[in-house]
């Protein structure tokens, strides 16, 4: 049931109230929407809720295939069955094809419940580059008594650090300061090469949700003060739940994003927050750094991490991390033993 | 011409001789090569001589191929054209090919002279991994009044910083500060999740040299501190000639390096002087990274870095740099204008 349940936040009865108004309006006002803090943006257009690209695992299978799951996660149509459509995410990204026939194809294809023989990945599953920004929220600044940075810090996890929406986050042994961070991600949709600001949206093929796992001993005592291990070990990734065609998203610096451990709530923000937006990030970067097709952005987290909280408190063992951001979804992921 | 002078040092007379004596005898005796700080290992078995893997691309093609180049870089076959063998590097280490099945074939095979339509690319196009370790020479931590380290510090570089052995290293306008540092590079040859130190070697493909270019004023100066930026600008990670197999490298802890810049001596050091060795790096790393077939671990640098000279010197454009590994190769890297 996890698999239905990470589209399903407390917010749940509210998405069903607005999917039933959905049903009687075309266009859904902002009046409906905007005391929901973490309701969908519908879109008059049924087919275009359903630009939400997943690769997911059927029970059985060994290849991951291409899907679209719809806006509440219940049901999902298999995309990679379809002639000219890959079952890779990064290959789908990289040969361009048009979303709005994707879109078209989605209104007649069959789709199927999602059931326990499903399991969703992570919805890029080898990006070239997965780069992370620190202190790139007002809050998050404050919390450790940090002005906030001239420029941006960027530093990378490794793609062996992905899992998928539910997957398990492994409390390494090595480590006795696990911690959360619930970041947007942006997925590039084109190479990028010394791009200007002005044009930089124009290379993003859609957002998802990341959490970026900290193990705060490594990134900060050890390893010479280099984030890498700290931020790179196995399953230190959490990504997904969907892929969401950036067409869907009416402003991606105006999403409110929380993460909560056990329930309860850690981190509540809202992207307005950031200091360095999506279109400078991808600019910088791309001015000495090729970003390709798939590479993933973590955007940076707000406030409310463990290290910075008082007293400090830091993941274990049984832990459930569920991590949500405004239209994009939501990661539920158990902290399990080595 | 370039393309057939990354194997040629200054030693290429010796070298010459030292094929002259291969003809005669079976084995060639330490004596023969001892005062040769460059020679070559050579085998009794000639087709042991030719596990130098390399992906090459020939003029008016799109696609690299997979090929084998003789011991001083003069000839050249085709081994993607033969069934059951990929045309790329990654894949055949990951499909676990015999090499010993691979050295048969190539004792049969056509080969052909390499001349300017060929050119010699990264030996791994797209490593998941590139991961580096500063102060890993003892040499390297004197010249720069630090203390070796008491755990190895890893930092990584982005896929999109390759070139291969005679690619250009661009000096991008944002830094003013690119410096040079020749390593031993180790590409994994299998699957690593916590493996032994007494087993770690067994996860090794093969070696080949590195040059782990760096833009200092970002490594050091700006990024907060975070290497990333100043590692991984694109061009900044020349690698070849070839992936040389572990089984031609009598001892990886026991190769003389050198970089020359516009053929000045800058650095000369031994693989003897690692701190932390190759079974010890992988061992370490993979208790909490799953490393995987083609990723590359650059192992560090030996003394005579240009930022720790007195005064400290730059590369410009058109320098020329040269980095050599015993039994390894020579890459040869112009720096141009952006």
């Amino acid at each position: 049931m996890l698999s239905i349940s990470i589209f399903r936040g407390a917010s749940l009865s509210k998405i069903r109230l607005a999917k039933e108004v959905q049903n009687q309006v075309t266009t859904i006002g902002a009046a409906v929407n905007k005391s929901e803090k973490f309701s969908r943006t519908y879109s008059s257009k049924p087919d275009s809720n359903r630009m939400r690209f997943v690769q997911y695992l059927r029970k059985n299978d060994t290849t991951p295939k291409l899907g679209a799951i719809s806006d509440d996660g219940a049901t999902l149509t298999d995309l990679s069955s379809q002639s000219g459509i890959p079952s890779d995410m990064i290959t789908f990204i990289k040969e361009n094809i048009s979303v709005e026939d994707v879109a078209k194809k989605l209104t007649v294809l069959p789709s199927e419940k999602v059931n326990d023989n499903i399991t969703l990945l992570p919805p890029v599953l080898n990006p070239e580059k997965i780069i992370c920004i620190g202190l790139n929220y007002s809050g998050h600044c404050l919390e450790q008594n940090k002005q906030p940075p001239k420029e941006p810090m960027f530093f990378s996890k490794f793609n062996t650090a992905l899992v998928g929406p539910t997957g398990n986050v492994i409390a390494h042994a090595i480590t006795k300061k696990l911690d959360w961070e619930v970041e947007l991600a942006v997925v590039i949709g084109k190479e990028a090469k010394k791009v200007a600001k002005e044009n930089a949206l124009d290379y993003v093929f859609g957002y998802t949700v990341a959490q970026d796992i900290s193990a705060r001993d490594w990134q900060k005592e050890r390893n010479g003060g280099q984030f890498l291990i700290g931020k790179s070990m196995d399953t230190f990734c959490p990504l997904g739940p969907a892929l969401v065609h950036k067409s869907l998203i009416k402003d991606p610096h105006n999403l409110s994003l929380t993460s909560l451990v056990n329930g309860v709530l850690k981190q509540s923000g809202n992207t307005n927050e950031l200091i360095f937006r999506i279109d400078d990030i991808i600019s910088r970067l791309s001015e000495c750094i090729t970003l390709k097709p798939g590479d993933v952005i973590l955007t940076g987290t707000p406030a409310g991490v463990g290290m910075h909280r008082s007293p400090p408190e830091f993941l274990k063992v049984g832990d459930l991390i569920e991590s949500e951001i405004q239209d994009l979804g939501k990661l539920s992921n158990k902290v399990v033993a080595p």
